[in-house]
């Protein structure tokens, strides 16, 4: 079959004829591919950045982002059959140990993560195990839903652990409408009833926030005039930020939009947390870290999307435009998320 | 009445001879003073620092940390009555605000803090509201837990927030087992079955902390070294670390000592939390405030103390010698917290 | 001022000339009525039936769902001002004990309840405290939501009770499409992402209920036809179950409707409940009582409203014409929540 | 090796000779067994009691309560080792249903229940997979823990959910201090502050409560009596009541021992709840269903036996003298638990 593997950082992956995956154990699924997403931790992959921290076996196949049909199951599957719709959770889990038994899959002690430390689904087909595949309606095409796979779910899992205390009333202000950000507000607005103000810098990004459901926006730029924004919006700070950004000082602005007992959600990442210890215990404030989203806000995540109430915009490109598709991310000039169908 | 009363920042404040207060509207209680609770915010207090916060008007009655016997009620008072040994919640509150109906007293949009911004505790008689007091056990006498109202509540309070998740196998660790921190264990061993480990720079305070109930202790000093010696007891990092310190560098360890989903409460201040956001959203950490507790969470406190499950170590002073309290407490002279009697 | 009064049970209240009430302790708040709901607890009352539970003293003025505006307050009142158009939670609270410092007044241990057991809102003015008035968003007039303070209060607190479970994918099933299960509906669908089955015996309530929102509609007769019929549309039963009716059998098919670790919800009474332990045991199934709505949740419920989410259907009448109110109540022929207006 | 095996209901098992159990899957464990249980269950199995809900294939062995060393593992298990001391979870679970995914082990809906529906552990060997097997600490053996697999595991879940509600000064009653009762007050004792309450008929059985941490007993019989103490000794009920009987009147009595807002935990079971609708709701209490505890709950009942904070009083037979065992626990002669090591 075809295959996008990496062979060499900093090199433009290469497209090669690799032999199909087989079932061997009980617990295997292989899965005929559908659309693999493409995203930015792509590009920092080929760049090596990722190496320290997963060190894979070079040359291996990427993607990460994965949706396709069910082809062949072992012997003790009993979630899915041949011909099942399916989207997969980004981690290949145990099942044995304790985050895994409380249901924390994103924690799990004996994980690999395909496309990042193992092969991927930039292919036509892609070997996992049962506790990795999440059945879909029929309905959905992997093509139109395998970029929340990752992405999506982050976005979803933060959205998810804020709603209970975002009642009636409630303040949010999202900073960042992109790419997580939009699933986001969409999130918010199925999940929530709060009161939604988002922060950008591109006016078409807040257009398209207001689109999805969001009551306010604010351009971002000068801080303090951010701030004053905000707080007059939202009427003195907001119960929850969910900050997909964090990084270019908007991770220092971001604590400042609370209000008391307020929760600063990171999501995004890149800067540096700086925050006097005084101002966390006088106003009694929470800094709220958030990874990929559990097995369970997947199947969430699906149902969410089966009814139409989030989606995504995405560019298709044929597998075998794979280098387009990289170049096109690499330049900007890629609209939405880039989907690879084989 | 006698009253020790601050007429200049930077001065020692005098003991003035001042009309006692008089109950005049329905809600009002009237408490002779039993024992009122001297601490380091006092000292913070007479050099000015607290000014610019609570801007109260001089000459006012220091004392936040109060307890004594009910006097006099307005006709509206149901809860406590003549006779009545009381604890005063730090903050008297209006019960009207959201915050107060939410249970959320120390964020009382229209509170005034005896001792801080009104008349306090250090005199004979004090007048606060039916909302501020706790009726006491009789078996507790005010110079035994007055200074639970401010200093021992804080410390009750953040452990109470932690409890929840504190089950059977969790790991604890306890930065500074001082003032806060030896309240703080004691809490900890009476709502939870956590393992609890110590940090502190004094032997004598983790000799102290071990008498109390703490499973392991640490030497604070080379932070590597520190940090080494907890991931080795605590089997790979705490579920929750309470740092009573968060200044003088260990606002920067005590993240470090977090496993993966783990909590760092911040209760002490001084410091600058300095956190990559990549740091937090790849651990999915937490940076939890605490202000001081509830008024539900002093009943508790009070309920553990009848109990003989919380005490404190205290050096009493008659009321006349509060200069003396004051400099001992200055120079580090005071074992214990300090305690004023009339 | 004009005043409904009842003076003896079985007996059609009169309209009485009573004197105005006035402002006297600093917490008082002076209301003028805009609207009161009529209801059937109304009906009962007059029967005689709550005698027993409130033993009122007779005469006194009836009306317990008020709304209207602020026309004077007490010294000590923060949160609203004359002008507020507010709405009246049922319980006239006291904020000291246990349950109102929890937040739990529907459970005060001092309240009163005006219109059952001290004069209530079928009148020009009310007396009440300024614990028991919510300011309004001053576009809703009281006619349209007086009668949320009570009823559509106790179906809101059911749902915002059960709101944290019912994520995407759960299955809701609500019993009973009237005067409560319509608000009920309209809260799942501001505040959940649920899946909806209504059964009722009214085709037409079954109507409203898919204007609603409702997903799915059971026509209400033979129990094993409708256990069938929900199994297969809920693929296995309920998550929860919201039963509005509670009497006439409903209550003994109500838990048979769940799936296992199920929570049966009941906020209307009249049956009694027969189940056996050894079912409640193998399906881990609960059963959830419900009573009217604390402040917050009418904080929130007017928060929706002033939003659009809920709204109500009434048939106003001039105070005058209270007894034609009740006599179309009575008969059947009040179509909505009836209302009064001075 | 040697099993105790049910050939025909109504018919004492007999001691076969049976081919061991070998490791086939990458999943499965082999254990030796230390110790198994023998409890009432067994009883009624042999009664035919369990048939039509487990429908067992005849004859295959008895023995649900099992505890033992790890002998061999198949490939995929990271989670024991040969030579590991193991209990076992009473279910062995898939993993993969979403009950299983949110840990709750004990709905898992593929679940086989060896000792019931499958081999159990009254035998030399056993085979299970590795979700199903706890490690221990060294120091524990297995036939004084054996028993705590499923009757003790039933008693920590149900104090474990209840747990984050009993806060210092709430009031517990358990009724019944038996074999599920006695490690129901052990666990209040460790995972709680709360005032504990004890019903039971038996003198005996109050005098042992006690020593295991009870702070009141009162003798059962008349229920009016029993309610008016219980009443006086909480203050008014229990905010929870854990029944470990449910029967023989015990379930209409529990309701009545609560206060506003109280659970009632059914534990036991046999009898048949009788609830008016009226009093569920004008009390806004709550029934709690309690099945066998999750696999977490194991992991924790096993940490806290192991600090000695739990512990069993057993009676133990070789597996030779299986039927004595039986015929002892049938005639009431067995005291403690009974445990029966090959």
């Amino acid at each position: 079959m075809k295959a996008v593997r990496i062979h060499a950082y900093h090199e433009t992956p290469k497209l090669d004829e690799v032999p199909e995956p087989t079932v061997a154990g009980p617990w295997d699924v292989m899965v005929e591919i559908g659309a693999a997403g493409l995203c930015r931790t792509d590009l920092h992959i080929i760049e090596g950045q990722w190496e320290p921290i997963q060190h894979p076996q070079l040359p291996y196949i990427l993607g990460h982002e994965n949706a396709g049909w069910v082809r062949e199951v072992g012997s003790a599957v009993s979630n899915v059959q041949p011909g099942d719709t399916v989207i997969m959770h980004p981690l290949v889990t145990c099942g044995l140990c304790l985050a895994c038994r409380a249901g924390q899959d994103a924690h799990c002690a004996n994980a690999t993560f395909p496309g990042l430390n193992v092969d991927g689904g930039m292919s036509e087909y892609l070997l996992t195990n049962a506790r990795a595949v999440v059945k879909l309606d029929p309905s959905l095409h992997p093509r139109d839903i395998a970029a929340l796979a990752d992405a999506g779910l982050t976005a979803y899992h933060a959205v998810r652990k804020a709603a209970p205390r975002l009642t009636p009333g409630t303040q949010v202000v999202v900073i960042g409408s992109g790419g997580l950000g939009h699933i986001g507000i969409q999130s918010l607005v199925a999940l929530t009833t709060a009161h939604i103000t988002v922060v950008d810098r591109s006016e078409q990004a807040l257009e398209l926030a207001k689109e999805l459901g969001a009551h306010a926006t604010v351009v971002a730029g000068d801080h303090e005039k951010v701030l004053r924004e905000v707080l007059e919006i939202t009427g003195g700070g907001a119960h929850v930020v969910f900050d997909f950004v964090a990084e270019q000082g908007m991770e220092r602005l971001g604590p400042r939009l609370l209000r008391d007992l307020g929760d600063y959600y990171v999501i995004g990442y890149g800067g540096s947390l700086d925050l006097l210890t005084i101002d966390i215990i006088s106003r009694e404030i929470n800094v709220v870290g958030n990874l990929v989203g559990t097995y369970l806000d997947l199947v969430e995540l699906m149902t969410l999307t089966a009814e139409g109430k989030i989606s995504l915009h995405t560019s298709v490109y044929p597998l075998d435009a794979y280098a387009d598709a990289i170049n096109d991310l690499d330049q900007g000039r890629l609209v939405g998320r880039g989907i690879l169908t084989p």
